[in-house]
């Protein structure tokens, strides 16, 4: 088994990813809602890149079992019913409901690996149904950072390094590391007894505290809380 | 003081250079070669992007006073004086000489950069010298890896790490690290005991070995036994 990093957002080379499992990554904050949101029984999520993408989308469902959530620069979007903290989305609010998803960084990201054989949704919270999930896969891996504005993420490459040593744990084959899978493992072992440290080194992270969202820092930080791993396919997270 | 570090071997922004001192790492093997040969007397050394180039522009000058060096595709070029080990670059060989140097990856990293305040060569062999020389500069800092063929390299990244904690043990005021610069700075630590244990893991490193190139691994990891700083300007390393 191999297993890549891409330690910036963009869209990788078709040939890389045709025959391999993509995990997409966006801790603060996209894929910690996406995976949340599902864990609280929402039907199913579309994740657009901009909002006016999310308004036309909207108009095509009935309004009564369909939320608008997202952020643009960490910001609230007006007219949307949900900002991008994984609280918010509550059984109360999401259960049975549509979610159509925009954020500057983890929705996009979807779109640039849709060509991959199989794409799921990875964050801190089901970070070992992940990895099971790809050993079932047995696929060539493709961790996909979704990044901070088109930069490197350094909490996004501490959870692919995190998933990276659930599965090298776990592996009965020999593993393949590049230098940047190598370098996803050292920067998770080095924050492993205290994730959320890097959250709070991290530019997004500093920016999130700074707009009044910084609890959601440990809040992303959670492990293992949730045992689902959702799958992105043909523009539809189930 | 602000110290980023490119990951990628991209051309950065024009408005990220103009008052910034850029630090060129290509520790296998270009940087390494350049600062070793400067150190064993060489006159001055011209990069240039590809083998035609380094022709031509040989042609222009005496050629009892010129070598051609580099490699392409780690490989040995046709007609040239040198490859692309640092141990060859002997006092014996170039003192005095002017070298016109092609490498892979190395070479272009410096044109990627010329727009610059300033563009120093750095490398293991001289990193406390550049350390010092940032410091002196008093200009914020971007670290450029010049990568392995477009991607990550581990070593490079180790390097700039090394930089990092150089200058953050000496300088006065404080300094502000991004996501990547704190991801250099973990790699170099994880490695400082064992610098060549990156490079044994490094694609690059990897490829070294399996050309026959292997000695010049632990040779690139030596620290400090050079206490000098080549400079890139117009075109040229002194």
């Amino acid at each position: 088994m191999h297993i890549d990093v891409q330690f910036f957002p963009f869209p990788p080379s078709p040939h890389l990813l045709s025959d391999r499992t993509v995990v997409v990554i966006d801790i603060l904050r996209a894929t910690s809602v996406m995976v949340y949101a599902m864990s609280q029984g929402a039907k199913e999520i579309i994740p657009v890149k901009t909002v006016e993408e999310a308004f036309q989308l909207a108009k095509t469902f009935p309004r009564s079992t369909t939320l608008l959530g997202g952020e643009k620069e960490s910001n609230r979007i007006e007219g949307f019913d949900l900002e991008n903290s994984p609280r918010e989305y509550t059984s109360e609010r999401v259960e049975g409901k549509r979610l159509i998803l925009t954020t500057t960084n983890g929705t996009r990201a979807f779109h640039a690996v849709s060509s991959a054989a199989e794409i799921l949704v990875g964050s801190f919270f089901n970070v070992t149904a992940t990895a099971q999930r790809c050993l079932e896969g047995e696929r060539d891996l493709l961790l996909f950072p979704s990044g901070d504005e088109g930069g490197f993420s350094l909490e996004d490459a501490v959870c692919g390094g995190m998933l990276i040593d659930r599965i090298i744990k776990r592996v009965k084959k020999p593993v393949a590391l590049t230098d940047t899978s190598h370098s996803a493992h050292i920067l998770f072992q080095r924050f492993e007894a205290n994730l959320v440290e890097a959250f709070y080194l991290s530019r997004h992270g500093k920016e999130l505290v700074d707009r009044g969202h910084g609890d959601d820092l440990p809040y992303c930080a959670q492990v293992d809380i949730i045992n689902l791993v959702p799958v992105f396919k043909e523009g539809v997270i189930k």
